[in-house]
């Protein structure tokens, strides 16, 4: 078997010149891997992402506890649904880390949750791959908030053969065909669909199946609930999740099989 | 708004009498989270699962790193796909589990990746809630193969609108519908079916859009490909993980839209 040649593993240390796409998790500090860790406290740059309209980076407060004597670069771009300028803006955003890496620093992008996941990071990879030789870009996982939530909640995501599905709430009759194909269903960005979404669920005989959470690990912010009806009143954020558990699948064999299951 | 009594976010240090079901991630021991590691070395017992017909507990090569004086239970049970026997043994380790919980000792379940997706936590969890106070038992979440593989590839797993699909890789049949329903479909276990998969994804056109990796971040063994043929000769593990971008999704938007997108 041969090994092709794609991105290496992340090291212990930030390398100089080199790319990293750091998830930081959900919210609480002690939910950041070492890894994401060991990458922050040891670059030199940290780019961390806000929105154009508020004041703080959310994914700045998570790593706050890890700073040193990093610069710190908190880059606002504009949030609409508008390919064009979504594009350009993390062009020049890009443009701008190539340039310090050139001059032979290291570079960490921090996201909430996971990087490869709904992500800005997502706009970024694509934007840097053509400026980096071909290793110098990396990616660090971090925990997302589909795991968050479900810790949280305490039920499996999938076993078994259950398939799981993860989209956002922005079209409900998407999320109504999704349910007959997937055991779990995990909606983000369900905080302005709310009430639709809880007659949607009624309708289908699932609310009671559904388990919602917004700012799950955020210190005096976590709010997580069963009943959709209420919490629609309560304005929770946009990015609040739910998990609707619609059914259960089990191994689709009668003999015994040998064939071993689950992981350790 | 009202914050339902659900379990609460695990702390610092693990607490006498409560159960943890820690997820420590693929395999480099840099990708636990702060908060597996600070249970791992805190808690009285660590219990690793492993299966029956093998010699080493993979979840526990990973902890090696992190262990002290903590009692070690390496935890056997059958892996087959027969549910009553796996009820009925994970039945077992909830009944030692409560009693040492009664002793007010702390318990961790460490699993490899995700306690909640695809792990032998979930029978566990599902044993042990009616043998444990509420509040008692924990979920840590831990980094997934699904994040991990994506991390190599350097490919968004989703954006937009787009919809992911999580399955193992059982029933090809049940992939082949995937495909019209997600735009990237992740298969877990595909270790066994590498030729048939190949094959199917050649007849639908995403041979090339397709990421095989297996023993990700696992040191030494990882194994990560784009040629599923070449790979099936070689008999990679059965974990083995496939990442499929069957397609892009998009904003479903054509005029400016004011709603934030992505997370920061």
């Amino acid at each position: 078997m041969t090994t092709d040649n794609h991105q290496t593993n992340a090291m212990a240390k930030a390398v100089a010149g080199h790319f990293y796409a750091v998830g930081v998790g959900p919210g609480a500090p002690d939910l950041l891997t070492l890894r994401a860790v060991n990458l922050i406290q040891s670059a030199d740059i940290i780019i961390t992402p806000r929105s154009a309209q508020t004041e703080v980076s959310m994914a700045r407060q998570i790593i706050e506890p890890y700073l040193q004597n990093q610069e710190i670069i908190e880059q606002a771009y504009p949030m609409e649904r508008n390919l064009d300028k979504t594009l350009r803006a993390w062009g020049q955003v890009a443009e701008m880390i190539a340039e310090r890496s050139q001059r032979g620093q290291s570079i960490v992008q921090t996201t909430l949750g996971d990087p490869l996941l709904y992500s800005t990071s997502c706009y970024l990879l694509d934007q840097l791959r053509p400026r980096f030789p071909e290793g110098w870009i990396h990616v660090v996982p971090g925990i997302s908030a589909m795991q968050t939530v479900a810790a949280l909640s305490g039920d499996s995501l999938a076993l078994q053969e259950d398939r799981l599905m993860l989209m956002t709430a922005h079209d409900l009759n998407e999320v109504e065909k999704a349910f007959t194909c997937c055991e779990t269903l995990v909606l983000y960005k369900c905080g302005k669909k709310l009430g639709e979404l809880a007659a949607l669920l009624e309708r289908q005989g699932l609310a009671n199946q559904t388990f919602l959470a917004c700012y799950a690990e955020q210190e005096g912010k976590q709010f997580i609930t069963q009943d959709l009806r209420a919490a629609a009143d309560g304005k929770p954020g946009y990015l609040a999740t739910a998990i609707i558990h619609v059914g259960r699948r089990g191994w689709k064999t009668t003999n015994l099989d040998k064939n071993p299951e689950p992981k350790l």
